[in-house]
């Protein structure tokens, strides 16, 4: 009795870049409105400045976040009771493509040395054209748009080789290509960092070796930290925003104890650096990234909701007295 | 001194079908993004799985509970504090219209007996092409478009005859109706009856008796359960997110002694079935519906303000002991 | 190493007007979906009636609030906790232009005299092709586009001369001149007053003389007052929505003693006039509104941020039970 389905496949994979296309076109569109500048570099790639030469703001970083996201993100700024109440929801239609394929910062592209030296993550939905990360070869997933938009976290331009780079990696001529710029100083890139909330969650879901295919969807909240003209303040603040304050719930399809196992160990109060503003953690490391925890990425709180049993699994505490002290703490 | 009307009349009623087809047209269009499927029925209706073989998720649940509305209503799906810190926020231009003679699961459709029966309460603006129920005479409404779409909370495709028969009621071509099925267990299914917590109020408000043209406007929030695998548990949890945690604002144009009553005797708490989560009562009355109090359904706190006086009435609370006992509960 | 910018300059302002014609055009568009009626005067002039002799509501009151802030801004209508559920969330892509050059309600209009006078301030993106307040050479901005819209907190129709006259002052045809009447005892009239909550405090920022240049962003929050038939009343609970709940974050580019300073003496509750609900205060001045401190109106609650040294400064606080003492208040 079941009709013959002759119509469109919900197996084939929607294109991260296809989706996000229209919501770059607005932000170029409204960039007036929006306060960030729209350049076209002489290859012909458009640059977007959203917070170094430009003052953009709260909106343009929500936009930027949606952008970030692959067009599959919703992302809504709030103003809501609180000390600190400006704050980030979200949510996706397809939490792990949108996260991990598109806005975690996985692509690392560096150029030059010394004080001419230009490093930056790249995010967004150009990285699923380039696939030069190993995790799509988890995610089964690659784009193959003729076009692309990557959002890089950084305060220069980024130099023409790095842009010649970006373009041949994603396959696409460089007039296809928009790069957006959103200094981590800045308050459009506040907000596209802690709109992370939910990619930083499944990020360590994946740290965690939970099966990703079993995250069917999620949603998260955080609140937007003030900026400030010190990188590392500002950085461990964005941080801290996810560290202290955010929330993420999760919905699994997973037997029980896989699913209380991870709510378990999904917090960031369980890893061993836990407990300090995240800009005192990296100085007591002697600024050396890569001694940090790994497993400090991650929200306050979770929620695990087994899809199957009908359980949750709670874990974690929003602590308001240390946000305060990274919020509240003074600049450089 | 005033001038001459010469425009557009707002007498006239807005076609919910209508306002409703971008929205039915974008779910479509973006269906491998929000991962549901989209077929052709071989008499031309399209049908929409939104979480049968498909995982669907939160957003096509946002999305479906607007199409729900007739257009006429906005679903915010938000992270916010709290233990169960997804919710939807939940208000409509016009709540009368769009609650009653679109939302409201109200049409009942049957096919086939034994193991082959096909049971459903069909939802959404289709209703108002067919007005099948007593409630359209009350509320002198009809919509006369050439296209529908009925959301069904099943688990199973609906046989021919049911796809013909709503066609045929409607007065529509099948190829101009459109079936979005989303099952109770399912967390678009979730997040859609969730999305009824002003429906509800509505529902209980003309039980109690009150002129639904004294109801001028109003808004509402619940927080969204877990689904889970069992129906009955999936069930009553979306009865219990407006029963114990529901809250509704309303806005009336009636005496202040009717809007005091309505507002005392419109909470859940008001009922004799109420304290205790809606799977165990469902159980307790051995499963037959019919025998558990109508009046049980309607949200946990109400505001009802007087346009005229502009006196407010609050009624009923929050019970998010009974909350946690319902969505915490284990499953089947 | 920083490429030739070949594209559009970010210096150059939005226009108002422009950015508000798609939200004015879908006004008029789903007028009947939002119980507004839309008439065309004899010389052309579109009128939307949003509260007089049509219901309108929430959503109308929202979309207004947008047309207000010059598509600039985002306004979020959400239900969420607490005794008074509904509240307003603004921000905006430029929260100066948005909030003083559109938003405000700056532009007195008279005319007649005795029974048959007409006065209503305007506000909206016309202020900006009219430019008749003082505020405007102090933000150097001027809107030239050949369509406008503004916003009359009415509850009766504007005489032929006041049209014409805005038209006239506008610089433009009158058949491109939109006029949208919302009375401050209609419910779309409460919402859009509310909205200005962050305008309430850039005001406030300007009467305290700290420089309109250095307020990057904001975003703020209040909730929705019960309208009521009696004028003073309605008007009094929508000043104490904000008086006594109103949330305002900023971010400038100051010295941190200036924004210590700011912060200090933007709350409400700075003014000798705070400490009863704003219909008693207007009250016990003979009704005087120019008796009434100005430094009254402000948000109960405020936090500048410092971006250059990251530091908070957060004053005032919510009082519940003067807001409660304000919207619970009986009519007339």
């Amino acid at each position: 009795m079941i009709p013959t389905s002759q119509g469109q496949s919900a197996g084939s994979q929607p294109s991260v870049n296809a989706l996000a296309a229209p919501l770059v076109s607005a932000l170029v569109a409204e960039a007036a409105a929006l306060r960030v500048a729209v350049e076209r570099l002489p290859e012909g790639t458009t640059l977007v400045d959203a917070g170094i030469d430009q003052p953009g703001g709260l909106e343009a970083g929500r936009r930027i976040a949606e952008i970030c996201m692959g067009g599959l993100g919703r992302v809504s700024l709030l103003s809501r009771g609180g000390r600190w109440p400006v704050a980030v929801s979200v949510h996706s239609s397809n939490p792990v493509l949108a996260c991990l394929a598109s806005q975690y910062a996985g692509w690392s592209l560096s150029a030059g040395a010394g004080e001419d030296a230009f490093h930056a993550l790249g995010s967004g939905p150009a990285r699923a054209l380039a696939v030069r990360e190993e995790l799509f070869n988890e995610l089964g997933y690659r784009d193959r748009a003729s076009h692309g938009c990557l959002v890089l976290e950084v305060d220069k331009r980024p130099p023409a080789e790095v842009v010649d780079k970006v373009a041949r990696d994603c396959g696409i001529a460089p007039q296809q290509l928009t790069l957006i710029l959103t200094p981590t100083r800045s308050l459009a890139g506040v907000v596209q960092v802690v709109a992370r909330v939910l990619e930083v969650a499944l990020h360590k879901v994946h740290a965690l070796g939970f099966p990703l295919e079993r995250v069917i969807d999620g949603a998260g909240n955080a609140p937007i930290p003030p900026p400030a003209a010190d990188f590392i303040v500002s950085m461990g603040r964005t941080n801290d925003a996810i560290l202290f304050a955010g929330q993420v719930h999760l919905f699994v399809d997973a037997a029980d104890d896989d699913a209380r196992e991870l709510a378990e160990r999904l917090p960031s109060c369980t890893s061993r650096d836990y407990g300090k503003p995240f800009a005192q953690v990296f100085k007591d490391y002697g600024y050396d990234f890569y001694r940090i925890d790994p497993l400090l990425f991650a929200p306050a709180q979770v929620v695990v909701s087994c899809l199957k049993s009908g359980r949750s699994f709670h874990a974690g505490r929003i602590d308001t007295a240390l946000l305060d002290a990274s919020f509240g703490g003074g600049g450089a």
